[in-house]
């Protein structure tokens, strides 16, 4: 059996090193980052320009993302089934809950939004396709988390510590395994300011084949809208998430649960 | 000077084969399709899917993008300065055409879509951010082809023959040549109902530092209203769409011209 290719894990690297941070390195700071000799990444740096999957600045010589990961990266939603069989449910949700729909899936260590439906009101709003969410500070990572669909980051679950976002946000290891494990037993997750203050969600995990848990919808919007006045997660809210999500996992073939 | 890594264009290659036909493939249909060994096929697509640009769906063992490309994606879209010089401007030339706005960059042989602003009514409109355009049947794409930015395929320009969308669409390379003169000439290009019956589009050259043509920026929709009674491109539309096309060049740093 073949093992990895290094130069393509590495190409792979070089990408992700340009999707974060300042995302116009130089060589010497790509090679830096990465532990390469400048040679191998110029290499690899110019064989990903010439596949487009890398631009070079023509004035100061940097490098930054190339125009062909956007085509691939809106063909891998063309083909996500996940997505594809969520679209009329997740306006359906959005129009009953007047709330964003968002649907994450994990990518990373973290949640990638595949899907958005904005609140159905004239407020101006950005698009979260592409964007990640961190697992510990959002419903639809904490569904994942408690389905095992996603796991922290083992350097963050120790040394480094898990973000904090606001006082709200589960840092403790031990609160948020407690937390996971509710999410389990009520069968969904709410985030009530734990990522942004005055922000609040609530997610539901979705089911492919088999039952397995391979995605989590979810509601979120001013934590005023979302949450009653003792604070917790309006229960019509949570009624229409989960029948969103129930029927989202019959239409990818998990059994009724 | 370091040559381009072979395995590398390969990954490159089989992610485009992904992207486009069926979406899913399997092990020896890759290998048939790129003329690769199953073995050298099996090794890069274990190592694209170890790195998330690639997935394998469980029950029928077939390949098809992953969601890293999708991040990948939308953080090109976050650093493409074109992109982000121009979303001001596309929207007021949407506000005041009242037309779905695109802005467009060339991409192997066809113009990719990096930014669609809809037409401001509440027709149901899907967003074209990420997709890819024929070079010689749009108007962004007789853009960038009157300027040099892009050039159609030489395969298609011989033997294979550009496609045909409609009856309208310049196949005739003699044909095409004259009309991108023309574009030249008069510095904005129109595409009537030549991809499809009934809709019709203008579009303007984006110069960046030195008065390069980096892009275009158009105007589409039915072919009644982009076009008056002779079937002319409306002038006043005309002069929104140069308008913001000389405007955004201006913010990207080419002289004013």
């Amino acid at each position: 059996m073949a093992g990895p290719v290094q130069s393509i894990e590495r190409a792979a690297a070089i990408l992700r090193l340009l999707a974060g941070g300042p995302r116009r390195l130089g060589l010497g700071e790509v090679a830096a980052s990465l532990g390469l000799a400048k040679g191998t990444a110029h290499g690899i740096l110019r064989t990903l320009q010439h596949v487009d999957f890398v631009e070079q600045d023509a004035a100061t010589g940097k490098y930054q993302l190339g125009a062909a990961l956007l085509h691939l990266g809106t063909s891998y939603l063309d083909v996500n089934e996940l997505r594809s069989r969520s679209l009329n449910w997740a306006d359906a949700l959005a129009a009953r809950s007047g709330e964003a729909v968002r649907l994450g899936t994990p990518l990373e260590g973290s949640v990638l939004v595949v899907h958005h439906v904005f609140r159905p009101d004239d407020t101006f709003q950005t698009l979260d396709v592409g964007s990640l969410l961190p697992l510990h500070a959002s419903s639809l990572g904490k569904v994942l988390l408690a389905y095992g669909t996603a796991s922290v980051d083992p350097a963050q679950g120790q040394g480094q510590g898990l973000e904090s976002y606001t006082r709200h946000t589960l840092v403790d290891p031990e609160r948020l395994a407690r937390a996971l494990a509710e999410v389990r037993e009520v069968g969904w997750a709410a985030e009530i300011q734990e990522m942004s203050m005055g922000e609040a969600g609530i997610g539901a995990p979705i089911r492919g084949h088999g039952g397995l848990v391979v995605g989590a919808i979810g509601v979120s919007g001013p934590v005023e809208r979302i949450c009653d006045s003792q604070g917790h997660p309006r229960p019509s809210l949570i009624t229409l998430l989960r029948e969103a999500a129930r029927a989202i996992s019959r239409d990818l073939g998990a059994a009724r649960w």
